[in-house]
């Protein structure tokens, strides 16, 4: 067995997208998947890049991925890893691919001074959550997520200026 | 009344930290804050900054700040404005400090290409709950917060190396 987890590059592009819409699949939520080609090539491998991206290779086929990027705790004054995505195909599972990626996460979390890493996870998805409590994550029931998009998120820029403003950074 | 909202410069760094202080009190966690000056300094005004903050003065007294980074939706293909830290000194509220707060994050979220701001909100924290639902926010209870951290993050970087791995970028 060789299982190699390299970061991708943009000649992976669309096997990012298929990752990413399998998930989308496992998730109940086919449909949800917009994002192109075009997207993710310019979001992960930009000048300034929103993501960046591990993949996991089975004997030289693509198994899993995991996606993420760094976000920042005012309490710790450090950066952390934020986990957006983790996957891996169905026909790979139980082999400990997703451990490796996680372990791999952690990794460079630490090189890079991260405090911690963070994701989400679904509330019936029991298996995970089983999985992340034995690794020793906490599920922080106390904090919920508030998502303002769309329609809601135009009608707050668009208020009034009430406020002097200057340029944003 | 002269509201102002503008971006933080590197000499308004102590201002940040008694923000994160007095926000850390409201949370009811006030010894939580290990940050100092010098990482504030170096994670939000260095070369590859984690992470912007906005500040509002009223009448040229430091009134509220709010303290944000990028997060990316893979499902859209799009970034996100993330919203850290929200907060309005207690003798500064009622005055729509905090709307003005997220309605200039709005309007810089559309300018980035954002597809959607996010945040998280204590589940007791009723009055906030409402003002974000008020605007048209989701809270998003099907999803959990997971967390990784210390020696449990640790202990998982350790896990003896059982694949190869090639350096991330």
């Amino acid at each position: 067995m060789a299982l190699i987890i390299r970061p991708a590059l943009p000649s992976d592009v669309p096997q990012i997208l298929a990752f990413i819409r399998a998930l989308a699949v496992y998730e109940r939520e086919p449909d949800a998947v917009l994002a192109t080609e075009a997207d993710l090539l310019e979001h992960g491998f930009g000048e300034a890049p929103y993501y960046t991206c591990l993949i996991a290779e089975q004997d030289g086929a693509p198994a899993g991925f995991a996606l993420y990027f760094y976000d920042y705790s005012t309490w710790l004054g450090r950066p952390g890893l934020y986990l957006e995505d983790l996957f891996v195909f169905p026909e790979h599972r139980g082999a400990g691919i997703g451990k490796a990626l996680l372990q791999r996460l952690a990794q460079i979390a630490l090189e890079k001074g991260c405090a911690r890493m963070k994701w989400e996870v679904l509330d019936w998805n029991s298996p995970a959550i089983d999985f992340y409590n034995a690794m020793g994550a906490e599920i922080q029931k106390e904090w919920l997520n508030v998502r303002l998009s769309g329609d809601a998120l135009r009608r707050l820029a668009d208020l009034g200026n009430v406020v002097e403003t200057t340029e944003a950074p």
